[in-house]
């Protein structure tokens, strides 16, 4: 776990999107091309990067530096099952080498069952493999608001009890209630997601001075990153950095 | 099974409720807090603890000496399914080192099937890693009263034929008609839950006596304790202890 | 297969009523309790008994001299589904020194593809442990007749053509008919199930005729003996064991 | 694959009726009787014998010589799913030392993915095991015509791209199509199903002189042999092998 | 993946129609016979060839030198579930000494789920045994559109993240977008599918110009070749080989 911390606090380069979201978020600047992300990682104040095996594959090359969550799970956002697949195995993780493995699961939706069946085996070969567990909580299914604390905190512990390193979630912006959301992560650390680029980049510091004061341990973020050249992304790392880690 | 037995009887601090009802449970006092629940297990009068993988992993290390209960089953209260998933392998209990395991089945629901054969594998396992097994036997279903005695007499009588050695029933204060469902547990040891809080305590001293005189082995009770402040909790966990055990 | 057997005949105690059907069957006399049944199996003249595993575990010693059928499938009378789930394995009922294992098909029903897939492990796991095999086979499903001796013949032929070594099927009282079951159990032996308790004993002592008339192997019978006090079921077993060894 | 061969050509003895059609097939004569069957498969000029594995265990001993296709799956009549299930292993075939394997599967209809993916394990295993493969090949589901040459032929394809050595399929009758059929099998041999009993005993010999004509290599047929007393099964056994084998 | 490359292009013949499709495709000339298409691969300018494990069986011998791409992955055209079944395994494409496997995915529809699952263990698979992975990335299912840009686009990420070396998608002749679908297989080869026979010979190599302008790295073409006569095919072939090669 101390691998992807600084100062106890994380600033994780996510890039998963390719499966959950599709190419339609690399359509501003470089953010459909795997060396830019790479080359993002590297220069930037991040403590980890989410990537996908294909791209460990056939981008990543020993002298990278960045400690890596591979992500394990996968679903198109036009599928019509509310359902993670298992699509890398803890196995093949541990053959590429990296330091992470990461899975989504949506409690309270249809195949609620069948994601923490797996979740229970990820996290099993997990701990003997000795990867760090990240796990995605997000509410969601038929009438669930996926943005209601009780909800947000109830996916938390869910992940919190079933054995998360890290636990990534939203923000509701209800900074009064959310504290319970980070209480019930437990001992597990919290990862806020930096979600769809903002308008104004002070959104985001603002958001991320809040997220923190509230308890939280990071960010897990990706379009409000590489959906920018890279001066102004590394620009805005940099301040995210200063907010996170006390640099 | 004798390391959570004292004269034959249990009391077993019952703490899987942040999956199974989530965090809505924990807002009285700092019972989200498995410190606290820790901390109770260990100065109270109990002879076991109900935990899932992830707080055994981060909170428990080798100084504490009430036998545990891993939790090996889980359902969120919202999953539109009424069936339990494994969330824990026996295997992964044995590494952790706890002394019993748990799994919940619902008779007469839809996915009985898949509950009963689940409960075969852990069962099977239990045995093989001599862990003593408990098993939840909750009637559910479309149009099941999980009240009617002979539902909960039919759901302990699964329990026992397939190898339980505690099973764990809710009472429905039928006095009368009770003793058939502690007939139908066999030589399976009978817990009755604790239930939500009641409004008096009197009411859980109360129906502890009668459970106990109708042949019950003890109880399992979670938020009757922990949503009390410490010595309020422990002060009536030595109540229980007193009637259970005849201290 | 011959230790069941006494002059090609059988005469099984079944008790995997308490799945099956249910406490209610227990309402009268000691049935409820396996000391009870243990006790008649072995002052009877029985050939066998049946029991699922919990009862094998915690109540058979190793004194106890009568051949055991351990019951590998079940199924409550209230689950919606016609499927028999795997209760117990066979590598299980190895562990426990059992002579025989039981499953239960349904052939015909909506479950059928199911059951038949999990009989093939059933049987040749058997096979390879050397265990007899006893199939249930039971006509069921939506518009099925199971009483039709062209289904019950049906049902027979596939236990039969799928290696069983007793089949149990039902009596539909069709003297006329019957011998065509009979035929197309080939070389396994027929098992006629007792069924519910009778009103007069004279009906089962004909019946029981009838069917060993027809060229039945023999009763797997439950009900119809452990609903009645001990020395009136040893009675009528005696009779039973009369009519079916030519004592 | 050539022990089931004579001068290039097959005519196989089908006996795997009791499972798909039920006894209802064996009315007439002796058909219900495996012992009549072997004693046939014996007398005659059959290079094969079609057999399940209840049959095989009970039935056939080391002087029986005739090679023997030990049919893996099954479904009865009644069954609402067109589904076959796996009824018998590979690796039992082999503890049972038979020469070949069979397997049905239905493309078209709604299980095709789960039969088709069967096939592949029932495949790759009978290579391993050197069992030759023969592929019930039968086109199925809602608006499926079976008899279609174009089904036919598509049906045919598909179980010579996935390995059979053998595809039995049914003859619609169509001779000048039906080549189109032969083609599409490859390099596996077809054998045409004997079907329904036939009035005229003229019909079967002119469809089978229509199809060796057409290329195809030989029958598998059962209830045209056995539906019959032996002395008239054996002579019409005889006709259809001067035919086949041009004897 | 060098195998199956000249000049990092590939010109592949596609032979997997017989599962597809079904012999409807091969009305045509001699396209039904698997001798005809190996000639064809042998003679013409194919780096490689896509076959299903019947015809490698049966057909290929050890002299034959054209790179073998197995198909592990179909699903007949009636079939009623958009949904690719495995109908071969890694370990036995080992076995068979092919060079290549190829599987299938439809994105967006709703078995995607399983065919992310079992493309991750043909991947793994593929890995360990070094076979070089090909997927088809179709993108299928209610209301999707699978010639729109985006979805190509997105169908192709998801095979370039999860692995695949080649893949193969069809061209929608919108050559202002297609850059995008080309950009988003990142490192992996993108094979335009051949399709349906061309009206005019030009047409296709008109298409060809413009996807390998594009950055595609060839085509995997079957019925624009085997549909023609032999003379007539290899001459195309030549032609197509000339645009891709640039001989």
């Amino acid at each position: 776990m101390e691998e992807f911390l600084r100062n106890n606090r994380a600033l994780i380069l996510a890039y998963d999107q390719g499966i959950e979201h599709g190419p339609s978020d690399f359509l501003k600047n470089k953010g459909w091309d795997p060396e830019y992300i790479l080359e993002l990682a590297e220069k930037g104040p991040f403590t980890g990067v989410i990537l996908h095996k294909g791209i460990v594959e056939k981008y990543v090359d020993n002298n990278f530096e960045v400690p890596i969550v591979l992500k394990l799970s996968g679903r198109s956002k036009f599928n019509p099952k509310l359902k993670q697949s298992l699509v890398c195995s803890v196995k093949y993780a541990e053959k590429l080498g990296v330091e992470g493995v990461g899975f989504t699961i949506y409690p309270f939706s249809e195949y609620e069952d069948y994601m923490l069946e797996k979740l229970r085996e990820v996290h099993e070969e997990a701990r003997e493999s000795n990867k760090t567990l990240f796990v995605w909580a997000y509410p969601r299914g038929k009438g669930v608001d996926e943005f209601k604390t009780e909800n947000i905190a109830y996916a938390t512990r869910l992940a919190a009890e079933l054995g998360a390193d890290f636990i990534k979630v939203k923000y509701n912006h209800k900074k009064k209630e959310y504290d319970w959301v980070i209480k019930n992560a437990l001992r597990s650390k919290i990862l806020i997601a930096g979600g769809k680029k903002v308008e104004k980049e002070e959104d985001l510091l603002n958001m991320t001075k809040e997220i923190i004061s509230l308890g939280a341990h990071g960010l897990a973020i990706g379009r409000n990153i590489w959906q920018r050249e890279e001066s102004e992304a590394l620009e805005l790392a940099k301040k995210l950095a200063k907010i996170i880690f006390n640099d």
